[in-house]
């Protein structure tokens, strides 16, 4: 039996899984297990194309992305949706880009479900911060440069920016996620917070994905460098002086020689 | 060929693996990968042995763990250590707990490497709070609850506690690594810095491993609660709402029926 939760199989199961940030080398064991063994995937805009292709071709996808140009699926109905599919008894798969448990509103779903009587399992990701710290050699935390770390996404449910106070400067690494479209106000932002200007901040578009790309600068060229980066992917953005510790790393290996047992 | 830097064999070469901190199912399928393909694997203690069981037999294991009663390796010995071995043309893996780009020195090693014409690839691993978050089912953010979550270990590398002034309360979640010794005065400090005394807590040991404990505590009883907790394992805090919203989750399955395809 592979259902990752197999052994309470008198309930309704369903897997809510992180896809990771990067491409399918970076997906967990448990993760590319649940995907390979799965009837349905309930599948976000954010996951990756190398991961989908992991999706058995006996699968079926069910795309409730939220981006893009087309109308976002509603939290409700996918909730419902899920529920629906796990009820049927078909092995139901959630899959999350990033992590589930970290702007992937994999806490709300999860009780949503177990509400509704579903046995829920959660299998964790590589969120982007960590995806783009490894793929582009900047260290999150380093010894006597950076021993606290703080993730904000750039805006809040209102659409106001984030608060920034005392989360940059010496000792410390902040890491904005989804911060594209505000660059400038989060460097004003931090500027009025007292950070120097000249701090370095990494702007990295699709971390640990092959089309990754990397522009370092500063707090004060932050808006700029943004506006001329023109980004169509997913942007990171690590702030402090770790940066300044990057180290060029090679590429990791695709993961692609991986097989599953069929049970 | 397996390497995972293997186009740039003219180079000696070394993979800087995370293990993640729970069991092996969250290995990533590139550090499962590299493992299966080691010739020498320099091991810290805080992998878990579920990984460990994943080395092949014809891997040479050299243990250069920091903690239990022995004296730990010296940072410069181990690497030295690892240069020698990939100088020596042997496929070399570097495996840490967690994520090696936080609380891991990573960063450090991957410079000093690279310094020594190493070329180095870093694969990342899933770092505890995100281990222990979808272990317990508790969510790092959650809209409406939090949308600000930080790192941060106990104490500094001078001994001091670690600053936490503005880093918990409303809309902020706190993870705390290595406090098991000096929870009280990490309770104290969120106190004087006006956290409410009844802010939830929770303190998880050897979260996303078969032998996870949890327990929900506040601020105001945390130095109680982790003195009669009575941790051997590392141990993980997690301060702020979020910990309410935690849903009861099955385990996730081991993912032991993976099988790597030799080249």
């Amino acid at each position: 039996m592979f259902d990752v939760a197999s052994d309470k199989a008198a309930r309704p199961t369903l897997n809510i899984v992180g896809a990771g940030a990067g491409d399918a080398a970076i997906l967990t064991l448990a993760a590319a297990d649940a995907i390979a063994h799965a009837d349905v995937i309930f599948v976000d805009d954010l996951v990756d194309a190398t991961v989908v292709a992991q999706i058995p071709p006996t699968a079926e996808i069910r795309k409730v992305g939220k981006r893009g140009g087309r109308p976002s699926t509603p939290q409700e109905h996918i909730i419902s949706e899920l529920i629906a599919a796990a009820r049927s008894g078909r092995r139901v798969v959630r899959l999350k880009g990033g992590d589930p448990m970290i702007y992937a509103r994999g806490g709300e779903e999860a009780e949503a479900l177990t509400a509704a009587g579903i046995n829920v399992s959660i299998i964790p990701g590589i969120s982007a911060a960590f995806a783009s710290a490894s793929a582009t050699g900047i260290p999150l935390t380093y010894r006597n440069v950076a021993t606290q770390v703080s993730f904000i996404t750039a805006t809040r449910a209102d659409g106001s920016l984030h608060p920034v106070k005392g989360l940059a400067g010496p000792g410390r690494t902040l890491v904005i996620y989804m911060g594209k479209s505000v660059a400038a106000e989060l460097a004003d932002a931090l500027l009025q917070d007292g950070v120097s200007p000249t701090l370095p901040v990494a702007v990295i578009e699709n971390g640990g994905r092959h089309d990754q790309r990397l522009e370092v600068t500063s707090v004060a060229a932050l808006g700029e460098t943004v506006e001329a980066f023109d980004a169509d992917g997913p942007v990171l953005m690590i702030v402090g002086d770790v940066v300044s510790k990057r180290v060029v790393v090679a590429p990791i290996h695709s993961g692609h020689n991986v097989h599953f047992a069929h049970g």
